[in-house]
């Protein structure tokens, strides 16, 4: 991962050279020959471009803005501990500063997204890296995506096994290949041959969610499908991580570029190379300047149906819908009419956000040009 | 696969036996009643609107079509034999007679779809099913997917090897499980589990394409990278049908209903587990009654960056585009705008369809009500 945290000295730097080095070899020469009138009028001129270019790098900056999340689902009060409320609101707020400490340096969007969503990765209280549930065969398939507002660009990885930080494995995609998606053992090899940190699979064992799979295993056991169904309809109040759990990050930076990235541990039990909609480009996750970025969580499923993420971006590029209303539209009306529930967090061009989700709650956050994060899990914090 | 060819009979009789009902149980007893003109207008309304349906109907099944792609690509006719020609249009003739057999009766415009790529899989001129092109390891990996324009419902796997017909793969996914997108050896173990014919994967070799695997291998020995290049950069006219080997299908029925299906048997010598577009819903098909159906065919990377089947969508959905202006923008425009090349064929709810390609030729052809199927592969035929 490549940190560009010096990213706004290096510009300002540039801009101050590139004005001096005009002024100097082309302007000054000029102005000698001008009378006084007109040579206050041109260094006039010259003063307000300058000024104004940085005024609007300025209004940019306060524009920045980091929106994560952690999974929807069968989140509410009475179910949480005051431990753990703790631990998943010091959890992401740590994946919030991660992101700002890009952004508030003048650094890319895509820098944050990908920072914050290894945080949330590293962190064994969310579905996504370490943490991850098991598949049937008791093993753990990432999927992780990432894409550039700016260029379109995007990465994708699917199943990968050993990889730490699969969003990571997904940018290194992005950059280091002309593909867009990779899947499994192939995506596992090129990940290592790009440099990405390699663990073995036991890193990402944890008790919990290996409980988790015996649990489940045990209740299909017990099923008429014996297990084995390609047609799982148990409710998804039973295991909300198991159906929801996905972490992602949406960014807006002070040069007014966009960026979504998107993580997930799968479903608990899952076979026969079940992929959802985290990894696959315009369902999970999508970024255009010209309109959002976008990361989803929810029945992957329906997601992919409905192409999630491009759609709010169609809504707004074609149809002048605003970003509320389209991410309300599409997440609160017609994911529920087709059967399917989840969430989903996005950020506009201007810097405008919202988190809207049809379950009981969803791990969420923010943190503005003030620093100050706020998080929530519950249907109580104001955008 | 059900073919419903009975399925207009069906409904016809249903239609007769609902108006007899009625006229019998409910309106005749109340008729009996009425006063001469009272009488006589009752019965006109009824005949009306029972003329007016059947009217519909047969205004419906005037506007069914079909239109069918063999992949885009460096096709033109200075490099072509009059033999093969003729072979490539014999098979893209059957292709749609299968599918017109369909919908001539009467039947859905997913069995169309579903039959007309099953005839091009099955055929080894094209880079899909029977005739794939080969992995890096030798192998063939197939992807393909299907969606219901109907119910939005859809279906997709990625890189098997062991099924016959892998758009009929997808359909099980749709309608056999609870998913939209399988990969790998679960989704051989579900098509087998699922019914579907299983080959041995040595159905699948063909020695022309073979030898293309032979010689990329050899020049990508002898380039920079050593063959294992993730940035394979040859150019598409070396290989045409290694990047642009794709087929599919989009119908429209006499009930209105839209579909769209496509599979491909990647690039030769890719590797890594590299997933194109083919099997992406929103990139490479994408069907809804409200649009429009399409199938794409090109440089996959690209059309999973524009997510380039659900923009054209979205773009009559909300822009109010239609079809024709909306897949030139994104084929002729967009695309190339990025760098990327290839073809889409696309027919929307109302019957019209369009075949846009950037490149030199697509191997496509239509058939509409009136039965008779036209070829077309370079820049030559009118829609």
């Amino acid at each position: 991962m490549q940190i560009r945290g010096q990213y706004k000295i290096v510009n300002f730097a540039k801009l101050k050279q590139s004005v001096y080095c005009n002024y100097n070899l082309i302007i000054l020469p000029q102005i000698e020959y001008m009378k006084f009138p007109v040579k206050l009028s041109v260094i006039c001129f010259i003063a307000i471009g300058v000024t104004g270019r940085l005024q609007s790098q300025q209004q940019l900056k306060s524009k920045i803005v980091l929106v994560i999340h952690g999974g929807a689902g069968i989140i509410e009060k009475e179910r949480m501990t005051p431990q753990k409320e703790a631990a998943y609101t010091a959890a992401l707020t740590d994946a919030l500063k991660a992101g700002y400490n890009i952004l508030s340096k003048g650094g890319r969007s895509l820098d944050a997204v990908e920072a914050a969503v290894r945080v949330l990765e590293d962190c064994p209280l969310f579905n996504a890296g370490k943490g991850a549930v098991f598949t049937h065969e008791g093993k753990n398939e990432l999927d992780a995506s990432i894409m550039n507002g700016k260029t379109l660009s995007a990465g994708a990885v699917a199943g990968v096994t050993i990889v730490k930080n699969p969003v990571s494995a997904a940018r290194a995609v992005m950059e280091k290949s002309n593909h867009v998606m990779l899947s499994g053992a192939g995506a596992d090899k090129f990940a290592a041959s790009a440099g990405l940190e390699i663990v073995d699979p036991s890193y990402f064992f944890t008790e919990e969610r290996w409980q988790l799979l015996q649990q489940v295993k045990k209740e299909d056991s017990l099923s008429k499908s014996g297990g084995h169904s390609y047609n799982d309809t148990r409710p998804a109040n039973i295991y909300p991580d198991s159906k929801f759990g996905t972490v992602g990050a949406v960014a807006l930076d002070a040069e007014g570029n966009l960026a979504a990235a998107t993580s997930t541990g799968g479903m608990t039990n899952k076979m026969f190379g079940r992929i959802g909609d985290s990894p696959v480009i315009g369902a999970g996750t999508y970024a255009s300047n010209a309109t959002c970025a976008i990361s989803c969580t929810g029945w992957g499923e329906f997601y992919i149906r409905l192409v999630m993420a491009k759609s709010v971006s169609d809504m707004m590029e074609y149809g002048k819908w605003d970003l509320k209303n389209a991410a309300d539209e599409m997440i609160m009306k017609r994911l529920p009419a087709l059967g399917g529930d989840g969430g989903m967090i996005a950020v506009d061009r201007n810097g405008n956000f919202t988190m809207p989700f049809n379950t009981a709650g969803m791990y969420r956050g923010f943190i503005k040009a003030d620093g100050k994060p706020v998080i929530g899990m519950y249907k109580d914090i104001k955008e």
